[in-house]
């Protein structure tokens, strides 16, 4: 029996999962970047990090069967199945109020940085660094000389992939609310947590 | 008149940089990488990021006329002159114990981590992050599955690179002692820090 919590449009919402513990990101309408992140329970400055798993696989992105390794070089996420195009990021900064003022929106925009401080802080996580997210389902080709594209996530309604937690984490899962540069298709949309 | 800052061969230096302060970094003997940092000098909470430096240019690695953010998207470094054959690497972790452990090393191994923390605490900053390194003339090519590649840094004798401080930083710099991967070919070598 699983335990779904639903993320709204353009916001963030955090969980412990306790090691062993699997679950599913998913794609509720489709073509929505689940901006996802992975601390450690006993001390968050220990997370999930881009560049030591980069190094840890020797590739952009892990494949199923891989780990997603924290900044100590520790096991954190095992990628269980990839229902999905299998097309996700990992190059790309949470989005932030200085992203979208230097995209030239005026006043308050929603971000993936204030989901994940707001989601944190409901749990007790007042002071947390900002790791490099794990982007599930964000496409940003990269060319033959490095140049990096902005196209819209390739996923359909329901799509998904399936972690497992290798130690007790606390999980925080943002529905990127970018609706500006056109990673959602200019229609930031819901995901959810299914907690297997 | 230019003063130099010799790094030894597996060593790490910092030095503070006023804004708009020129500097080269040099491999002197030529197959060298140099993990590179760039710190806010009023709050080191502030950092050079790869992540949101990607985002700013685009692309894996700024080219000559663009600059390097910081983890606050503010402009930390300016990219002068490239006078290498401008193979560089923004995607990879500094080398850190544990890295060294995993490769099968027994006992303390040089690292470029505690080479960072050793040249910052030198000039007071006990405390900071481990930001993902500038790694200058590195060699990680990517292949278009996204596979990446651990080749010798194409590097002669005095190739370098011209940076400019745009605001107040301290810069540290490691030679990497990386001996196991082939990175430095085998023979870490000393680098040089030019204040122009």
């Amino acid at each position: 029996m699983s335990e779904r919590i639903v993320v709204p449009a353009r916001e963030g919402r955090a969980v412990e999962v306790e090691a062993g513990g699997r679950f599913c990101v998913v794609d509720l309408e489709g073509g929505q970047v689940a901006d996802t992140f992975a601390f450690c329970a006993d001390d968050v400055s220990e997370y999930h990090s881009a560049e030591h798993t980069r190094v840890s696989v020797d590739r952009l992105f892990p494949r199923p069967g891989e780990h997603f390794v924290t900044n100590r070089r520790r096991p954190i996420l095992f990628f269980e199945e990839d229902a999905t195009p299998g097309i996700h990021d990992m190059l790309c900064a949470a989005c932030d109020p200085e992203r979208y003022e230097g995209l030239g929106v005026e006043g308050w925009h929603a971000s993936c940085e204030e989901n994940l401080r707001k989601a944190m802080a409901a749990l007790g996580h007042e002071r947390i660094e900002i790791p490099q997210p794990i982007n599930l389902f964000m496409n940003i080709p990269v060319d033959k000389n490095g140049e990096l594209g902005w196209e819209p996530a390739p996923t359909k309604a329901g799509d998904h992939v399936v972690l497992r937690a290798e130690m007790d984490i606390v999980l925080a899962v943002s529905a990127c609310p970018q609706d500006i540069v056109s990673i959602n298709d200019g229609n930031p949309t819901p995901l959810a947590i299914d907690l297997l």
